[in-house]
C-alpha cells in the first residue's frame, strides 16, 4: 500500500513538536513527507527542508502558496500536518481543507474560540478529514481503559481525577530567550490560556476520551505564579459532568519534580482505573473488593483495543512516539479508506474534540476571571 | 523514668481506633494503661477492661465517674485518651481538663463548631495539656518535610496538592451492620461532615503542618455518591492560602483501589516535596533543575527531625503505629516536663489545630451548600 | 491474661538489636521485662536496667547468676531474650534451657557449628521452648506467601531468587570505632561468616520458610572487598533444592543504595510470588497467563494467614517492628499454652531452623574455600 | 543527506524481530528498505516484500542471489540487516561482507563458536562494517551509566548483578505450534544455548558494556525445567571479572510475572547504579553515603551521552524501539562516514562483542555440563 504523501506547515529548525510529528508519521511507514512550509520565509523553509531531504521546489515560504501549488501537482500532498504555534492553526487548516487536503493538526485547535468555531465550519464543509493530535489518546493502555469503561468494568463513574503537572516554567524562561517558552506564554500566539491551553486541555481531553462523559460545568482558579508571566502557569478546576460524576483537574508548569506527569484516575461504583503517562505501559485496575491488577501493554489479559495499538511484545516498552504514531497510522487508514469514499467509524480526535477543548480553555479563563464561578459548557 | 498513668474513654471491644491508641502508648514504654470508661455501661466496660488487664475497680461505665474518682486516687491517672465517636469528645475532654488531667484526644476535635470553641476555652482554662492525635504528623519523613520547608529548601510555596482517598465505603456498608461505617456516616455522631471530617481533615491538617501556611479561603464541592448516604463521601476543595499559595484537596471514601492513600505534594519556587502515607519511609525531594532525590527514614542525609522520630535503622520500615507512637511518646515528654511546670515548645497538634480542623469541615460544608462559593476561614 | 515475665541477656546501651526486641515484646502487651543481664559488668547492667525501669536487684552482671537467681524467685522470669553477639548465644541459652526457662534468641543460632549442635541437644532435653527471631518470617505478607505456596497457588516450585543487599559496610567502619561494625566483622564474635552469617542467613531462612523446600547442596563464592576486612562482605551462592528446584542467593554489605533490601522471588509452574522487605505490605502474585495482582496486608482478598498477623486496616503500613512483634506475641501464646503442657503446632523458627542456618553458613564458607565447589547440606 | 539503502535477510511474515528492525531503521529516517530475501522461497519473499512496498525484482528467494545482484546494481543496497534464526547468521553475513556491503546482524552472533570465529575473520577481512544489534546498549540511560562508570562516579567496581527473566516459556509452547518458541528451543537453529543464548547473552553484554569489565571465568548451572524441552530455560551463573569484581547473572524463561525484566545493578566503592529495562527512562544513582538520585532520560542533570541518545524532552517516555533505533541511526552515521573512508571511534556492538557473547554461551554450557565447574573465558 503506497504511503500517504504528506506536507507540513511549521516544524522548521528549533521547533520541538514538528520533529515529533515527523517521527510519528514515519514509524509505521504510512506517510512520505514530500513538501513543507516549514518556516516563515522561503529561505529558511528551504534550509529546513534540505535537512529533511525535501526537494527544493516543494519547500514553500507560505502555506497558502503551498496549498495552491500542491493541489495542482499530479503527485501533490494528500494530507498536511499543521505544527505551528496555536494562532496559525485556523488560517492554515482552512486553506488545505477547502482544497480537499486532509489535515492533521496539533492541539489546542486554535488560539481563540471564534477561530475554533470557524474551523469546525470549515471542516464540516470539506470533503477532507480533520484529525487533532491529542496524542495521549493513542497510548495502548488508554485505549484499553476506554474500552473497559465502555464495557462496564468499573460500573457507573463517580469520580474523575485528572492532572498534568510539569516543572519547566518554574523560572521565567520566556525572558531568557527560550523560544518554546516565549510563544507558549504569549497570549497573542498561545491564546488566553497558558498552562491550561498547553497541557490542561490534554488532561481534560484524556478524561473525556476514557470516560465518555460530557462536561456540564466547571469552576476554575488560574494563577500566574512567576512574576511577569502573562498567562496562567497553574490551573485548579472542579468539574461536574452530566449524569452526576464529579472531577478535579490540576495542571501546572511550576511543580518542581514533574516532567510530564499526566495522570488519570477514574472511579466507578464497581471499580477503579489509574494510569500515568510517564509509565504508560501499565494500567492499574481494581475491581472493587478484589486485589489491584497491573495490566500491561500487550500483556496477559490485554484487551483487543490494547493489542491493536501495540507493535511489540509486553515488557518491551513503547512510549510517547509510538502513541503519537498510533494517531498518525490510524489517520492513514482513514485517508486510504477515504480514497474510496468509505470512512469507517473511529475514535481519533476530531475538530469537534478540538472545539470542545477550546471551550474548556475559554470556560476556565472566564470562570477564573469571575472568582471561580461555575461556568456551563455550551 | 516512671511511665505516665493513662486512662481511656471509649475503645471497648469492636472499636478500631482504641486498639491503635493502646499500641501507640505502649511502643516506647512511656504509658501504663490503668483505668478506662471503655464502653457505655459498667458491665461492658469491665468486660473490655478485663481483656486488657485493668483492675475491675478502675473500669467505669461513665467518664464523669472516672474523672471524679481517678482525681481522688493517690495513684490516679495523669492523662486520658479519648477515643469515642466525635460527638462525645467535648463532654469527655471537659471533665478531665477541669480536673487537671492531660487529654490525648482523637480527631476531629468535636462534631460541631460550637463544641470546638467551648473545648478551646476549656483547654485554655486548664492547667492540663490537650493533644490531638493528628497522627500522620508523627511520621519521620513528615517531620523532615516540615523542617525542610522551614529552612527554605523549596523556597516560597506556590502550590499544595493534598489528597486522601479510600475505598471502603464504595458500597452502603452502613446499612449492612458495620459499626465503623454506622457512626461515621451518622451526622449525629460524626458531625455535619462525613468523609471531609473523617479523613479530609487529616489531609488539611497535614498540609498545614508541613507548609506552615494559614488557609485564607476555600471553595468546596461535597457529594454523597452512595444512595441513601446521609453525609458526604467525596470531597473536592480548592484552597487559597494567605500569602498567595493555592491548593487542591481531594478526599474520598468511594475510590476503589485506594486503601489509605493520603498523599501530600508541595511545590515552591526552588523545589518540590512529595510524600505518600502508604509508603511512609520515603520522601521525594527535587531541588529545581536537579535530579529527584529519594530521602529515607533515618537514611543517608536524614534531617535531625527525621532521626529524632526514628527508632531503627533505614530500610527497616517503620509504619503507622510508630508514627502514632511518636505523638504519644512526645506527649509523655511534655507531661513529664509539666510535672515541674516546664513545658517546652513543641510541634504536637493542640486544641487550636483541632479548632482549625473543625472550622475547615464547617467551611467545606457551608461552601458546598452554597454551590462551592468561596468561604473565608475565620 | 497476665503478661509473660521476661528477662534479657545483652541489649545494654549502644546495642541496636536489644531495643528492637524490647519494643517487639511490648507492642501487643504480652510481656513484662523484669530482669536483665544487659551488660558485661553489674555496674553497667544496673545503669542500663535503670533506664529501662528494672529493679536494681534484678539487674545482673552475669547471665548464669541471673538464671540461677530468677529460677529461685517466686515471680522469676518465665522467658529470656538473648540478644548478645553470636558467640555468647549457646552458653547463655544453655543456662536458661536447663532451668526450664523459655528462650527467645537472636540469629544466627551460634557462631560455630559445634555450638549449634550442642544447643539443639540442650533444647531437646529441656522442657522449655526455644524460639529463634528470624523476624522476617513474622511479616503478614510472608505468612500469606507461605500459605499460598502450601495451597498450590504457584504450583511446583522451579526457581528461587533470594537476596539481601545492604551498603553500610562499603567503607571500613570497623576500624573507625563503630561497635556494630566491630563485632560483626570479628570472626571471634560473629563466627566464620560475616555478611553470610549476618544477613545471608536471613535470606536463606526466608526462602526456606516460604517455599518449604529443603536445600540439597550449594556452591558459594564469598568475598571480602573492603581492604583489611576479616570476614566476607559479599556472598554469591547457587542453590539446589531437593526435588529439583534451583536458586540463587546474593547478600552484600557493600552495595551502595541498598539499606535493607531483602527480597524474595519464587516461581513455580503455575505462577510467581515476589516480595520486598522495604515495602513489606505488598506481595506480587502472578497466576501464569493472567495479570499481576498486588496483594496487600489485611487488604481485599487477604489470606487468613495474612489477616492473623495484622493489627490494623490495609493501607496503614505495619513495619519491621510489627513483624518482629508477631514472633514475640505468638511465642507468648505458646508459653501460655505451655503452662498447661499443651503446646500447639506452630510456624515459629525453632532451634532446628537455627541449626539449619548455621549449617548453611558453614557450607558457604567451606564451599568458598574450595573455589565454590558444591557442598551437600548434611 | 540521502538515506542508506538497506536490504533485509529474514523478517518475512510471522517473524517478530524483522518488524522491529524495520521500525528501528525508519524512526530517524536514515534508511530506505529497498530489497529483501525475506523468506526461504522467492514466492513467499515476494509476498512479504509486496506488503512492505518493495519492488518485486528486489525480492529474492535466496540471500546469495541477493548479495550478488545487489552488488551489481547501480543503486544496490549499501547495508543489509540479517534477522534470521541464529544458525543462518554466519552464512548470510559472509556473503555480504565479502562484497563490501555493511551488515547489521541480530544477536547472538552465530549458533556455534566455530561459526563465530569464522565470522570474525570474515569481518576483519572486509572493507564493510559489522554491527550487532545488542539493542539494549542503545537506551539513553545505559549510555549514561556507561559514561558515569568511565568517569569514576561509582569508583572501582566490586559487584555486578545482571538478570533477564521472562515467563513466556513457562509452558511447552514449542509443542503447541508457536513458531517463535519452536526455533528458539531447537538446538539446530538456536545453538546449544536456549535461554542463555536468547536472553542471557543480552544481560551479559549489557553488564560488559556498562562496566567495561572483562570476564575472567564463570560457573554456570543451566536447567531445562519444562518437560521435553531440548535447551535450557533457566540460567544461573557466577561471574569473576578481571581485576577482582564478582557478579551473578540470572536469566529465565519460566518466571511467571516477568515479561522482559532485564535489570542491571553495578556497585563500586564510591556508589551504585541500578537500571531496569521495563522502566528504561530512569537510572538510579547512589553516591555512597548520600540520598539516592533518580536520573531521567534527557532530564535535569542528564549526561551528554544520555542527551545524545534522546529525541524528545524528559517525561515523555522513549522505549525499546527508540533504543533499537539508536543502534541503527548511529550505524547510519558510520556508514556515511565510511563513504569517505573515515570511520570514527564508536561504542556500537561489533563482531568482537558478538564473539564474546558466543564464548559466554559456550562457556556456560560447558560449565553446566561439568557440574558448574569454573571455566576460563579465552
Amino acid at each position: 500500500m503506497a504511503p500517504i504523501k504528506l506536507g507540513m506547515v511549521g516544524g522548521g529548525n528549533d521547533a520541538f513538536i514538528g520533529g515529533v510529528h515527523r517521527i510519528a508519521s514515519r514509524i509505521d511507514g504510512r506517510f512520505d513527507l514530500v513538501a513543507g512550509a516549514l518556516s516563515s520565509t522561503e529561505e529558511k523553509s528551504k534550509a529546513s527542508g534540505a535537512a529533511l531531504g525535501l526537494a527544493p521546489d516543494r519547500c514553500y515560504g507560505d502555506f497558502i502558496e503551498m496549498a495552491k501549488r500542491e493541489t495542482r501537482l499530479k503527485d501533490g500532498i494528500e494530507a498536511v500536518a499543521i505544527v505551528t504555534p496555536n494562532h496559525v492553526h485556523y488560517a492554515a487548516a482552512r486553506e488545505f481543507l477547502k482544497r480537499g487536503i486532509h489535515v492533521i493538526c496539533d492541539k489546542p485547535l486554535t488560539s481563540t474560540l471564534a477561530d475554533a468555531k470557524k474551523l469546525v465550519t470549515a471542516a464540516e464543509k470539506s470533503d477532507a478529514m480533520f484529525i487533532l493530535t491529542h496524542n495521549y489518546t493513542g497510548y495502548p493502555m488508554i485505549r484499553q481503559a476506554r474500552a473497559m469503561v465502555e464495557e462496564g468494568a468499573i460500573g457507573q463513574i463517580r469520580v474523575v481525577q485528572a492532572e498534568y503537572p510539569q516543572d519547566w516554567l518554574t523560572t521565567p524562561l520566556e525572558s531568557e530567550g527560550l523560544k518554546q517558552a516565549e510563544w507558549r506564554t504569549d497570549p497573542e500566539r498561545s491564546g488566553v490560556g497558558g498552562c491550561v491551553g498547553d497541557i490542561g486541555t490534554h488532561a481534560y481531553n484524556l478524561a473525556s476520551f476514557v470516560t465518555g462523559l460530557k462536561l456540564q460545568s466547571l469552576a476554575a482558579d488560574l494563577t500566574a505564579f512567576v512574576p511577569g508571566r502573562r498567562v496562567d502557569d497553574n490551573v485548579h478546576v472542579m468539574l461536574r459532568y452530566e449524569g452526576g460524576a464529579k472531577g478535579m483537574l490540576w495542571s501546572s508548569q511550576v511543580a518542581p519534580g514533574n516532567e510530564n506527569a499526566l495522570k488519570l484516575r477514574v472511579y466507578g461504583d464497581k471499580g477503579g482505573l489509574e494510569w500515568s503517562q510517564e509509565d504508560p505501559n501499565y494500567l492499574w485496575f481494581t475491581p472493587h473488593g478484589q486485589p489491584k491488577q497491573l495490566l500491561t501493554r500487550n500483556g496477559s489479559g490485554a484487551h483487543e483495543a490494547n493489542q491493536a495499538a501495540s507493535r511489540i511484545p509486553p515488557g518491551h516498552p513503547e512510549g510517547y512516539l509510538e502513541g503519537f504514531a498510533n494517531i498518525y497510522s490510524q489517520a492513514a487508514d482513514l485517508f486510504v479508506a477515504a480514497r474510496d469514499g468509505r470512512v469507517p467509524a473511529h475514535h481519533l480526535p476530531t475538530v469537534h474534540d478540538g472545539l470542545d477543548g477550546v471551550k474548556f480553555i475559554d470556560a476556565c479563563v472566564r470562570s477564573s476571571q469571575r472568582d471561580a464561578a461555575w461556568i456551563k459548557l455550551g
